[in-house]
């Protein structure tokens, strides 16, 4: 009888953030693929697009003119899918047909000015504006909301609606699923073994090292050992911190140097413009005990082969779980050995 | 204070069967769109194509040919994500590393000879043929898999790399993600309300009628409740039955009619053959008492505005919650209103 080998068996592997499995098939990479090609828009875009609603100066969708910002720029989404004041429906316990009210605020951040220049393009004092713009946001929606979702929409394959480097911040009055579970699944963790489950992983990975991407003073990003997207990425502080807001001067500093490394590996991998949704998750404000929380960014990005092939999560996916053709280590080795130079700048 | 209208409000709805909430932001749907366009293939397809892999008669991909079939035929999945003889990996217990065995098999199930017909362009009895070997296969694989899940990706915009129509069928020596969700909270509810999930509901949605798409004698199809997918779709038998094999010849009939009438609204709706992932859940065949299982099928459809224009989960979806641009309601009377007779045909 043959032994298990991860890169050639497939099996399943235990998130136990979300408490989920994930099918790993690796010997599945092999296979061709006649099916859809992403378009890749490898045209050099300008410093400034006259025809861009996100450009400084430029009239917004609703006419509305930017000001003439030099730093990140937030505003009201001008389609918010959250509204600050919303008639609640009325109370429903019918566990069939259960409504529950959900107010919150939806804005944009433009990144920088630049229309050309995505994260890994702009300089570390830059991305260093970017953060303290998140740090600001958090502090402010934070008084009244218990969930502030910081995350990022990066490519048209990842249902970016405008070229311009923009993310976006949705505050809620409710926990969302997503938050709900690693809500749960830390606390459980933190009553079981009295410490915390991101702060123990990092732990154990930068022992174990197979699976780091990047490694900073401060902070680390790895593809998790159940990652579900072919190379995602988990990044966190090496020391317990539970929110943005709560990072000390050098570890805010610290998080502009690994956000600019990983996303220029990110381009590096396909010399493209790589596609990804990414965000933030950290302690609510909820007004609860959240010590078993962690902070973490989570960057998911589709592209599985090549700049123009991603990676499904449908049929099996959807229906059953999630799937992934190549293995987390191998994913993380790929990456690693990348270089820290964007291509665009060599 | 304007009293609530779910029309224009935002709210939170409840998946009852797999614990999970989505976000209803129907005033949203109003956003202009700049973002990727899916491609739409108009072409009039042939009936044998001597490049396809999957017509009859043809090499596969392996080199050996398909036989001469005349009806639906099955075979074992070149690149199948589960194998029936791998070896297991040590058991790990550690919650941070926890590595689970994955056994099992992937076929593909080719509808018809005919490679320009999708299911709704076959006739009744041809889609009779194919429940016949959805039955046929679950028997089979049923004896040895807990869990065989049948399901159809349709259209490259949901990964399907074969333009022939086909569906796959993955038996799995483990209940995936989604169906272990489904068995605990239809096992809940038949705890605490001593009665089945899905036909309550089937007979609640009955009397409201607001959500249903169509109905023939024996089936109905719905937007859930709490849909998440802009045009989704919930199939159920009108009766308890907990699975495929378990049908009448009724029921397994007239399942073909409703199937039929389903895929020819959904290809109606922006005229284009509609892309979707589809599945049947139903109970498990591991040894249980599975009586608070219901059968059914889901339809995931991406598509939201136009046969260009889908529905990005992305950023908040993937790290907050499932989000959608219009309510369950005005998506079924949409699919309802549709002719059951497809545009191509008329
Ligand atoms: O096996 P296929 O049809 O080539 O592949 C398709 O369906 C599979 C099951 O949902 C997915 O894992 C793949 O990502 C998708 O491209
Ligand atoms: O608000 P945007 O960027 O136009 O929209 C994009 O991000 C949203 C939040 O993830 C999604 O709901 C949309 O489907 C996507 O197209």
């Amino acid at each position: 009888t043959t032994l298990f080998d991860p890169t050639e068996h497939p099996h399943r592997r235990y998130n136990p953030l979300t408490d989920q499995w994930v099918l790993v098939s690796p010997h599945r990479a092999k296979r061709p693929w006649q099916g859809q090609q992403e378009k890749v828009n490898e045209e050099q875009k300008p410093t400034h697009d006259p025809n861009c609603y996100l450009c400084p100066r430029n009239k917004r969708i609703t006419g509305e003119p930017n000001p003439d910002y030099r730093k990140p720029y937030v505003f009201r989404n001008d389609f918010s899918a959250l509204l600050q004041d919303t008639p609640a429906p009325e109370e429903n316990i019918d566990p069939l047909f259960r409504t529950a009210p959900a107010r919150g605020e939806s804005r944009v951040i433009c990144f920088s000015p630049d229309h050309s220049k995505t994260l890994p393009l702009l300089t570390v004092d830059e991305i260093n504006e970017v953060i303290k713009v998140w740090q600001q946001q958090l502090q402010e929606l934070g008084q009244t909301y218990p969930w502030v979702q910081i995350f990022e929409n990066k490519g048209a394959a990842m249902g970016c609606s405008n070229p311009h480097p923009h993310g976006q911040i949705w505050a809620n009055s409710f926990l969302p699923n997503e938050v709900a579970r690693e809500d749960i699944n830390q606390r459980k963790y933190y009553q079981q073994q009295g410490s915390v489950l991101l702060v123990d992983y990092a732990k154990r990975e930068l022992e174990q090292k197979e699976r780091i991407v990047v490694e900073t003073e401060h902070w680390l990003a790895l593809v998790p050992y159940w990652a579900v997207w072919p190379f995602e990425t988990l990044l966190l502080p090496k020391t317990h911190v539970k929110r943005l807001t709560e990072l000390s001067a050098e570890q805010a500093q610290d998080l502009a140097i690994i956000l600019k490394k990983l996303t220029t590996k990110y381009d590096n991998l396909f010399e493209t413009s790589f596609p990804y949704s990414m965000g933030f998750h950290a302690a609510p404000f909820n007004g609860e005990d959240n010590e078993h929380w962690q902070l973490h960014a989570h960057f998911y990005p589709p592209l599985l082969r090549s700049a123009t092939i991603r990676k499904f999560m449908v049929g099996y996916e959807m229906l059953g779980e999630s799937q992934r053709d190549l293995t987390a280590e191998q994913a993380a080795a790929r990456l690693r050995e990348l270089s820290e130079v964007h291509y665009q700048l060599r």
